[in-house]
């Protein structure tokens, strides 16, 4: 924890991030969202490029390598809109009131200002949305943080090349140096979230090692927040009556959600839960198309799916529907198509401290539940903190008035308390990024569940709150000034009210 | 960690909390305020007998025990009316975009829900305000998460009184059982913050216990928040003008503010920065006046400030500008009164391992700077959070025109920096309840920055967010309703606007 610990070239990347900071703290709103808009604009451009380095890299396909492209940039672009918007400052002003409940109340105006230097642990599976320029990195810079992003080690070339695009890019639009700044390696990464200087981290990955750099951030002398989008199985729930309306609009729907990107997206739906005797297994059995071999991320990750998809097999009473498989090459990437296994309910509960484990590949498992089992009362069974959680219901009963809609009701209850997004009639993976998305969920779905790493909640993160009391006009940051220059929401509290609070309940 | 080691009568408290949890989750705003309302109601009515047992335990004074006890009151009727109005939810919908810029966008709703059983640790230094009915309380009650309150050794009495107070009206008010509980005893609190069943932490007091705390909390095998308002000196900054103009004020606004509550608040001026030469000195001896003898509020705190008193008067070139003092009765209760102390920059530098630490008791260090000083640049070498961080000016000064504009400025955006709240011309003791309110700041002065333990943003401590997605009306919560049937702030973000991100910064 010590800075003698640091090599001469990470020193001076904590360094200038650290110059910067003061400098991107009084950059206007219109600025940052000027260079967020040439970063997407680069991006775009530089496309073609980056998403040849990326097929090699990742074995993801073009058509969604190009498509992750055009996201990172409109997630930029979105960003760039909010911070002008000015909504995300949260701005009050509650007035002098010398009428106060509790004596004379001087004038306080509260906004939000950057937490400082953050570094972002970048994923694997996305290696654009969630990686060096993705939805933290363009978070954190709309905040007015300076960024230091860890290159995500499955894709180094790609984030070599994403980082001069963004460099640039930044240089053009006037940022200050240090603004932005990548690093490789590990120990690297943990030793700028170890260093006093940085004051908040961002991840994206497993369990474990979320876990391991949460323990870190909390652990420092001075700890410091760290927003780890972890581990999730995404519990589906589908009705018999769902099942009777459109059991083969359900099964390709499961099978694509199962099979896209080989699986390899936190949101895959993991366990699904049917009523035994369905319709359901047939109908996915029966629309189960041949799904070409789709290359996993990285070595390290086949070897995980592999083992994860062996012990998931060999659990009593596990039912390969679609057996599926992977397979290696000769430079030890692995190739995989879509395992489904059919368990049930009692089987499931048996294996389960095998079953839960998240299986990060094209696997997921049907569990087939006895009629009357009380599903809301199963979830606490479950994963703690899912980041999502999804119901398909029939036409009757999405207009809550079936006889089993005070369960429905029950079980959208119990899902709401552990996962951060309830799906209706649709499939979790492809999370839209959007003013309303939460993309959370306590743990182990997230390190910190107060926020969302996608949409642009996820603000919020970089930020913290101070208030001014008495300040001159002079004196206060624009957002808190009367004339309110730079237009934006300003919630203000008029003087002469407390003595009415809490008067209506008597 | 293991449900064993709990008492029956513990295992019983969480066990009746976390039955309580979804049903107090179900419960309508409304009715949740009408609850905080006759909380607030039964303290004003019984706080004639509350004061006097407060008298006895506490030491401090009965005007403010009182006026402790109306502030309370008001805290949970300003809750009431927060949770009422609903912006505390920050709705937001994003209808379904057909036309989403990249593809079809689902209908996402998203609101906040409660995290569920919370611990909340009270303070010894506002038997009422931040004690088992306090802030903190009043917040997560209002948020619709079943409490159990950890009592402070230092007034026991009070603390169950006060509960028998509240759990009256909580019953009398229809919530249900397990909404509000006391325990007693540290081992016990902290069997109930490691119990994973408990789903957040509240906490006032000292650096040293609530880094155990927030260490206890991180550490569990599922983490969960933990909000600890720990230290702070609260650095106050006064211009040589600011002395020119109104050194009388200035010197009895400082005295009273060291002098209140015998400087048991969290909000004391621990240092205050002064040009060297200046008249302010004087003006302080001048306007001494004799204060009466005040108690401490336990023989622990006591023997602490005695302790931290001497270190200080011990620190080389530290002169007694008020001497003060502290003496010890028979029943080894400390009565106070105040210290001012006098040292130069260079000195305190010297010292500053000594004299940083909070002295938790009415004793404030004056540091006399040299002219020139940089003032901005000394905040880093100081504690790296505080509460509050004060600027005495001039009424020129205050029109930011003057020729030190911009170091006034540089200090006002470095305060900003390690603050929750930067005053001007006014003391920081005594935290104003209100909407705009910031009671916060980095490390040490919290344990998690990213809210505030007074004003109505309290709240969002013991909230998480949810999205619905494509979610039937019949099936949303109230607050998500196209209807709007509670008639609450809703943030909509119509179709249609995705192809204009960004658009305007090119």
């Amino acid at each position: 924890m010590t800075h003698e610990a640091l090599s001469p070239d990470l020193e001076a990347v904590i360094a200038r991030a650290t110059t910067a900071a003061p400098h991107l703290a009084t950059t206007t709103a219109n600025q940052r969202a000027r260079a967020l808009v040439a970063i997407a604009d680069a991006l775009e451009t530089a496309s073609p490029d980056l998403v040849h380095i990326a097929l090699r890299e990742t074995g993801l396909t073009q058509a969604r390598l190009t498509g992750e492209v055009t996201r990172t940039a409109v997630q930029l672009r979105l960003f760039a809109d909010t911070i002008v918007d000015g909504g995300y400052l949260d701005a009050r002003i509650d007035p002098a009131d010398p009428d106060f409940a509790l004596g004379q109340r001087p004038d306080i105006r509260r906004t939000h200002i950057p937490l400082g230097p953050v570094i972002n642990f970048s994923a694997s599976n996305f290696p654009f949305a969630f990686s060096v320029m993705g939805g933290d990195s363009a978070a954190i810079l709309a905040a007015g943080c300076p960024l230091i992003v860890k290159a995500h080690s499955s894709h180094p070339d790609l984030s070599d090349a994403t980082a001069e695009v963004a460099t640039r890019a930044l240089t053009q639009a006037g940022m200050p140096e240090g603004t932005f700044q990548l690093i490789h390696g590990r120990e690297a990464g943990v030793q700028v979230l170890q260093d006093p200087r940085i004051k908040a981290g961002s991840f994206t990955g497993s369990i474990r090692v979320g876990r391991i750099l949460a323990d870190i951030a909390a652990n420092r002398p001075a700890p410091i927040p760290f927003f780890g989008e972890l581990g999730s199985v995404n519990p589906v729930f589908i009705t018999a009556d769902a099942i009777t309306e459109r059991a083969d609009e359900i099964a390709t729907g499961y099978l694509a959600s199962v099979a896209g990107s080989a699986g390899q997206l936190c949101t895959k739906p993991g366990f699904a839960f049917i009523p035994a005797g369905s319709a359901l297994p047939q109908a996915i059995t029966h629309n189960a198309t041949d799904v070409p071999e789709h290359r996993l991320l990285d070595p390290r990750i086949a070897k995980s799916y592999d083992e994860r998809r062996t012990a998931v097999l060999g659990t009593a009473g596990a039912n390969p529907l679609i057996p599926g498989g992977i397979r290696f090459d000769d430079d030890g990437q692995g190739w995989a198509t879509p395992t489904i296994i059919a368990i049930s309910l009692d089987d499931f509960r048996t294996g389960r401290d095998t079953l839960l484990e998240e299986s990060f590949g094209p696997l997921s498992i049907l569990v087939e539940t006895p009629t009357g089992t009380d599903l809301a009362a199963l979830m606490p069974e479950f994963y703690e903190g899912n980041l999502s959680g999804t119901l398909h219901i029939s036409e009757a009963e999405a207009t809550g008035e079936t006889d089993n809609a005070p369960q429905l009701r029950a079980l959208i209850a119990a899902l709401a308390n552990q996962v951060g997004r309830v799906l209706f009639n649709g499939w979790s993976t492809g999370v839209a990024v959007t003013p309303a998305q939460q993309h959370g969920g306590p743990w182990p779905a997230t390190t910190n569940d107060s926020s969302t790493s996608v949409g642009t909640a996820a603000i919020t993160r970089f930020q913290r709150p101070v208030a001014y009391q008495n300040a001159p006009q002079a004196l206060l940051p624009e957002a808190l000034q009367d004339t309110n220059p730079l237009g934006i929401p300003q919630h203000i509290s008029p003087a002469g009210q407390s003595h009415h609070w809490g008067t209506r309940w008597h």
